[in-house]
């Protein structure tokens, strides 16, 4: 038998895993551990957020799941905050969820503080009558340390689906975390509230209030509509203006569908999605109305979409950030329809992680959605790259220019229906390798 | 420096591969050409397919897109066939299938033959008016080399969509197929219409008629609801039954829901599905009617489930194949949307992929399918085992004995909803790197 050749075994070796993961290989042996590669679409560093003047922050470790990292966070809201919220529909929500729903409905005094706490690791849903028990003692703790109603603590948890939150390590870490608030501790919180996210999420605005600045700073988390079982994505917003909790909540409704309601990672939805509003009232500004309103609201909705694009950024095994444009369709159903059945499917966002132009399958997708279509009206374009046109390929169309376009980062998928006047606009990831490593994992 | 040791990073890199891909590697070098492997659900051969007096079959190379292989079938139906069609609803579904539709709807003497011409390669989709032009030439040329008028010759075309059908390729070889035609030469029209599909498919059954022996023949592709570019599922059956066209097409359209609207790969929909059912009334036995009508019904349903599943067995890169069924939703509309959230939903199938028994995402998916549910009320099970009831983790789940359960090729989610009197069973595949490596090349 001839000798082996070891050194061309592994060099052909290291081209076939370069294949199948677009990365080089350096390393000798395989990692033994699974490592938490930061997401190539990730900022560069946490972004400086403004103080909000009635919120204060902390975050410790509990043990929740994780080990050697903060996993509870607490945010203690002064008296007179007003606080609104938007919930996933999902049938299967998790009791913390519910809870939240239910106080929200509570008409409350504005005389007294609130507070939100979330932990990561265990998602409480689908753990029945159980996990209903847990909510109560988290939220009851909380009350007691900061001496504030129960009804007006809120809670979320996320992470493992089913299994038994063992709240006792929540509630033994309360007074911890009710000694240590701070105005500045966002950040900490950001990263308490991680599963499978690969970066801390933030983002905040000033704008000019009659009398003085009015800020808004914000956090999420978020890596797929739903990650591993780390169900999830949350968002809290805070905000020192003065505003009543019924106008919060108008403006945060509005703003959900052109934001967190246009993204998608897998199109699997969490069983814990909760966003937060809240407003503190302790800015100089007079409260906000009018111009100054409408103001604030395009600001909200700034720090809303570029949360929601930070999640998208984070999706699992995200490499590429795509824009999905519809435009001139029929009906503002038909819009999104075709828009949410280009950006969730997976023969596109398998075509977009091979940096392949591959317009059929837009066509593919545009046919599937159910929307009113006529193939010699539509217009597919990838970025400025006119691709089809009149029912065929653009005369114009150069594979070799779209192809190149590809290999960008940040993708732009437009479709022009030619029929109406209805536009929607959705954001999403390619589907690659890295998101069936991450999720075809067994659990333990 | 100290000397590299080739054979530890050899070794090294060999587990990396097996982890990406779960494929031991025994070659020393990468592929340098994507190998077609061919799935591990397949059937150990192709059937044997019975005889059906008065359908002859023939396929040769033309060249269409492929090389080295068969490309285009034929098949010549005698006089007094009848014949029947369910298509895609898609949107952008291609010329061809317009073409189908609309010869089906017109009233045919039953004194002329018919034909079906396929050809893989290119789905002569989204290729304007040229793609309906190459349909008539195709056709056209079809009906004068048999002698039957152009309005019986049908077509389909799979393959890549958006470029132009080189119709010259296929009306070249008309007749040599022509020229031969033969009554057992069915596998090589399943052998013709493969595009990514690593076997071929077929499936049969006979019945008892009045005075003789009724038989079924039928042939599939498909190898996801859409193929890489290559898309599509194409169905053709046939028998040698007396039957209407009438009473064939209402036979065909019962049984079209529960077999192959019944069955996902990847929940994308290819723009050329067809399924043509051709009788050819030269069974001895009397017309079908009666009790003998049931039968037929009962063995026509038999051979299109039987291709059904063998289209999700040669789903793009699966490795299980998963019943799921619903019991008891509160309406038939409530049972299809759990069904087919979980056949879908990709956190399930890459779990399925991983042989992880993870029954949150189950809970995910029912709750994200607008469904109605009680928590409280649901039942999970992978096989016998079960996992979940009354609102939380069942208290007999054995994780050992369900995760073993899942290392099975053939496996069964069923989900009793508690509610009311709805059932529906659907087939899908799991997700695999195999899927990602399949549809994220590059299309040169």
């Amino acid at each position: 038998m001839a000798k082996t050749d070891w050194k061309a075994k592994a060099k052909g070796l290291k081209k076939r895993v370069k294949a199948l993961t677009g990365e080089a290989v350096a390393v000798a042996a395989a990692p033994k551990t699974k490592v938490k590669q930061v997401s190539p679409l990730a900022p560069a560093s946490f972004p400086d957020l403004p103080l909000i003047k009635g919120a204060r922050f902390a975050a410790v470790e509990a043990g929740v799941r994780y080990k050697n990292r903060r996993d509870v966070m607490l945010v203690a809201l002064d008296a007179g905050t007003t606080v609104a919220g938007v919930f996933t529909r999902s049938t299967t929500r998790a009791a913390c969820v519910r809870d939240c729903q239910q106080k929200l409905a509570i008409e409350v005094p504005r005389g007294s503080g609130a507070a939100i706490i979330v932990n990561s690791g265990n998602s409480n849903a689908f753990t029945g009558k159980t996990g209903e028990k847990s909510v109560a003692a988290v939220t009851g703790s909380v009350a007691k340390a900061l001496g504030i109603p129960a009804e007006r603590v809120f809670s979320s948890s996320t992470g493992v689906i089913g299994e038994p939150l063992p709240h006792e390590r929540i509630t033994a870490v309360v007074g911890d975390l009710a000694n240590n608030l701070t105005e500045d501790g966002i950040k900490w919180a950001a990263e308490a509230i991680m599963t499978t996210d690969t970066f801390p999420k933030g983002a905040s605005a000033v704008i000019e209030g009659e009398g003085g600045p009015i800020h808004i700073a914000g956090i999420a988390k978020g890596s797929g509509m739903i990650a591993p079982d780390m169900a999830t994505m949350l968002v809290y917003i805070f905000t020192d203006a003065k505003i009543t909790a019924s106008a919060l909540q108008k403006m945060l409704s509005d703003n959900v569908g052109d934001t967190f309601n246009s993204i998608t990672v897998d199109s699997d939805t969490s069983t814990s999605d909760a966003l937060l509003l809240c407003a503190t009232g302790q800015s100089e500004a007079a409260p906000v109305k009018g111009a100054v309103a409408k103001a604030f609201q395009t600001a909200l909705r700034g720090v809303m979409m570029d949360l929601a694009h930070q999640v998208v950024k984070d999706g699992e095994g995200a490499t590429k950030f795509v824009e999905v444009r519809v435009t001139r369709a029929q009906s503002p159903d038909d819009a999104t329809r075709v828009a949410m059945a280009i950006a969730n499917s997976p023969l596109v966002k398998t075509a977009v992680a091979g940096e392949d132009p591959n317009w059929g399958r837009i066509v593919m997708a545009i046919g599937k959605s159910g929307a009113v279509a006529d193939r010699d009206k539509l217009a597919i374009r990838f970025g400025e790259h006119l691709v089809a046109e009149k029912g065929w390929r653009a005369a114009a169309y150069s594979e070799e220019a779209t192809a190149a376009y590809m290999k960008g980062q940040n993708l732009l998928i437009h479709v022009d229906m030619g029929l109406g006047k209805s536009n929607r606009t959705v954001w999403t990831c390619d589907l690659t390798h890295r998101y069936i490593d991450i999720n075809a994992d067994y659990r333990s």
